[in-house]
């Protein structure tokens, strides 16, 4: 393992903080580090491993596809980009059609250029505003920083492109709404920002508002998309009807891709957007299965059962803790507790890899759970008996 | 096949001129339809499939790697991450360190970045202007569109960020740098501009006077790097020293996947750039198998052997059409040939889909080559002989 680590250290850039840990296998929400660990893990590489660790037939049809082909340029059909744009447009329920990149960045990317071009072709004045929340978060590239209503993130890489404008929250968004704003972007529950739901009735009132206007009101389920909620978008539990929606983490089940769909099917034409990866044959047979397992899996209500029993084991340990914990926040399984201070959450995420648990941080005080959809009740109740371990030893 | 291409206009966004083909598998430089008809691919999905389709190697080392683990979040340390930017770092021969994201626009958004950051710090006067060159291409994300030195792309998506400044040529360049600029960003052989290498002297000439300006070099290596010319850079046939490359298309053999690398190894900090799915085991465990391919066969010469052959089939095929091609350009497995019009262009690249040979399209007028590195004699005469069936038939 210290190879690793030295090896990290002497040719890859330090962007990250990373804990002192190298995970080298995993078994749906179990993983085991390179000194033979084994850990629960709560997680998912942030929201990604939807289906868990080393899921036999994700990478059954990962395998299966790669031994015909991986990758063509985007100037064929691609028969796997097809097939998973229509299981992900089914799955929301909405009219919409699909272009893939490859990350949530570049999900995002293709959502806003869609609203600056839909801004660009109606009426007379150019529409380019965008709106996005405070504590929101929506990507790394130059936009996506600027679009991420966290202004401690907006130094160094400036000129920022111009057009965003930050609502201090949900209510805040009608009043900053004017003749150059052509859209709003929101994270339904806010994941950076602290595992944040909005409220239903003021997300109602702005999609109506917002319509009226005919303003896009576009919703970055990057986070809280492919039944992270239960629901397959959250948007669908939140019972509206975007224009634009932006999917990655959870589609691929670890393999990198990115998602943009809207009902503004002709918005787009040949030569205006595109991507090399985007759509190919490796990450859209990982999602096809993926998508596949969960819609099984919500049909039969199994997932609807996984995320209850998580729940209401994380009730009883939130129960058990409020000496520490100020609140139980979150939908379906992007869940979390508020801790009363910073530090102590600090100490309860390395005590908790001590005990041999994987949980997260979001936003200050949010100690973050994101567990695989199809974690088991076995590995549940492992994981709070080490985050019980974990906060007994503070 | 029909059923796809249906499925397709259903779902998918009509951002790409798809021509009427849908690949099933492939094999080396080969490649089925859904109607069972061969093709000999000369395009590699433009450059990305660097060691051929279905590479039995790069799909064992992904196979194994995923039966072990796929994803795990950069807040760990991951192996393969470490090990690709190693053997990256070690074939550049440069001494720098390496940040992966998912594409050639990720990387190249790293790349800005870090010349944005760098101008920032550095000095009173705050730098921020990169300079790019005309007919050059750097992605699709809004900051790389406005990056790219093509005017008509620069539609639409705006306000782009400011601080672009695009040279008419590489020695136009000089004259532009001001104490503003941060960068320069090159493609050394334009790609998407029409397979165009710079000028060896000009290039060296530039790469010295920025030295001694403290301006940053970035060489846009997406569709370069990975041996695509014969070295494992570009930038180390035109034996310069640049600051920051970028790379993509080949490194994963057709998993997605980009990297920024750069001499400047402490101008990101912990938080100041990030990506959820960059440097996961799956892309980088594949990047690890194509880098160890390709550095095997350059040190046995096979990798030289191929692109001889290919390039005197290619200079026998260009002396017996000097009526159709103006022209021989590239460098190694990234060539092409003028041809004396756009529209006959258009008609050899439909011809040649006919005949069983897949070749693209480069800016207006060039006839793109860019087969898998890999690629066997047999696979180059059997396509070449399907090209000049395409051109007697015009
Ligand atoms: C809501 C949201 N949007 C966008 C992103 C960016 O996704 P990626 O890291 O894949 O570019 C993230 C990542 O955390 C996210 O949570
Ligand atoms: C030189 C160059 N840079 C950047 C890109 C963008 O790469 P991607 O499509 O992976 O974002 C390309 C793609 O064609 C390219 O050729």
């Amino acid at each position: 393992m210290n190879n690793i680590i030295d090896l990290d250290k002497k040719y890859v850039l330090p962007t990250y903080a990373r804990a002192d840990v190298e995970f080298v296998s995993g078994d749906n929400a179990r993983l085991v580090d390179a000194n033979g660990k084994k850990y629960i893990d709560f997680a998912s590489g942030i929201a990604v491993v939807s289906v868990g660790h080393a899921n036999k037939r994700v990478n059954d049809a990962i395998c299966k596809q790669l031994s015909n082909i991986t990758h063509t340029s985007n100037l064929y059909y691609i028969a796997p980009q097809a097939r998973a744009a229509q299981k992900i447009v089914e799955a929301s329920g909405y009219d919409m059609k699909c272009f893939f990149g490859n990350s949530g960045a570049e999900a995002n990317e293709g959502a806003i250029k869609i609203a600056r071009k839909f801004g660009e072709k109606d009426g007379e004045i150019k529409r380019y505003k965008v709106i996005t929340l405070q504590h929101s978060f929506h990507g790394r590239t130059i936009t996506t920083v600027k679009a991420t209503g966290q202004a401690y993130m907006h130094n160094y890489f400036g000129p920022y492109p111009d057009g965003f404008v930050y609502a201090e929250n949900i209510e805040h968004v009608e009043s900053l709404v004017d003749a150059h704003t052509c859209a709003v972007m929101i994270e339904l529950v806010q994941g950076e920002g602290g595992v944040q739901p909005l409220d239903k009735e003021a997300v109602q009132k702005l999609a109506k508002f917002l319509k009226s206007k005919d303003v896009l009101l576009i919703v970055d389920e990057v986070q809280t998309g492919v039944y992270r909620t239960g629901k397959f978008l959250a948007s669908n539990y939140y019972d509206i009807e975007p224009d634009v929606v932006t999917l990655a983490k959870g589609l691929g089940g670890g393999v990198p891709i990115g998602v943009v769909m809207t009902t503004l099917k002709d918005i787009f034409s040949a030569g205006d957007h595109g991507s090399t990866f985007g759509g190919n044959f490796l990450s859209t047979a990982a999602a096809c299965e993926v998508v596949d397992i969960l819609n099984e899996m919500n049909e039969s209500g199994e997932l609807q059962k996984n995320i209850e029993y998580f729940d209401s084991e994380l009730e009883k340990f939130y129960n058990a803790h409020k000496d520490i914990f100020t609140s139980k926040v979150g939908i379906g399984m992007m869940c979390g507790l508020r801790v009363k201070d910073g530090e102590t959450l600090a100490k309860i995420i390395s005590n908790a890899r001590e005990e041999g648990v994987i949980v997260l941080r979001a936003g200050k005080d949010t100690l973050r759970l994101l567990p695989a959809l199809t974690i088991t009740k076995k590995e549940v109740d492992e994981g709070f008996k080490s985050l019980n371990s974990a906060v007994t030893s503070l």
